[in-house]
């Protein structure tokens, strides 16, 4: 947890992105370490845990990091939360909480709130079409032979 | 929506990913394109929303996409109706629903069911670890002049 905090401080003073530093840990070596970079890369998805994730998943050159744990010097926002569960991993540690971060303006807070709600009640608006044409893809998946399930 | 079906297919057809893609739109132009590639680059966050934002992203050379809007195969995840907020997108369009997605073996509603629930509740243990070192973090952004809030 050392080591998320300390990307959390030194790359955000190095004008990198907001105060948030992640690491993915398996038998106890680092093998992905990541911090937020969304204002210099210009990628709202590039928060610290999805940068770990992404780096750890390079190294063992595995879509899942079942038997992996991930340090965030943060209680994750919930795209980073979905993220953890995509990327099977088995604990998670953080420092701050989703309150500390709303505390100094971040919106996690308000985000978990409007994805808990039914989608006509959220925020952004939002439209169902061409269902039909777009279950052609299900059913194919379905049937395929050769798919790799994840 | 025909582009982010076509993609869905296409791309399944080709051996990328599962069957999902998707496009962002600004003043009726195409500015991102994804498709599913979880599998084909072993990155569990390359779920086509966030593979479009991102190339969205790019495009403009922001991490805002407000004044855009968003079309998907799918009904998000959490992850990427997340980072759909994250990005400022303005609409969501979508075809299949998140039924549909797990009616084919899909996670999305099994993660929108973990998240919504307390920490303490959820299928992966969590536990708060250094809050005290973590909070310098934080109180140096609050005060930070040069920040760049997202």
């Amino acid at each position: 947890m050392r080591r998320a905090i300390a990307l959390s401080l030194d790359m955000m003073r190095a004008g990198r992105g907001g105060p948030f530093g992640a690491i993915v840990v398996k038998d106890n070596q680092i093998i992905g370490e990541g911090y937020n970079k969304v204002t210099s890369t210009q990628d709202p998805t590039a928060h610290a845990e999805i940068v770990a994730i992404r780096e750890a998943c390079r190294t063992l050159g595995s879509f899942s990091l079942s038997g992996c744990e991930i340090y965030t010097s943060c209680e994750p926002c919930p795209m980073c939360l979905s993220a953890i569960y995509w990327a099977r991993l088995e604990r998670l540690y953080f420092a701050n909480t989703r309150t500390d971060a709303a505390a100094i303006g971040f919106d996690d807070e308000k985000i978990y709130k409007e994805i808990g709600k039914p989608l006509a009640d959220q925020r952004i608006p939002t439209t169902q079409l061409l269902a039909e044409e777009g279950t052609a893809a299900f059913r194919e998946w379905e049937d395929k032979a050769d798919k790799v399930p994840y």
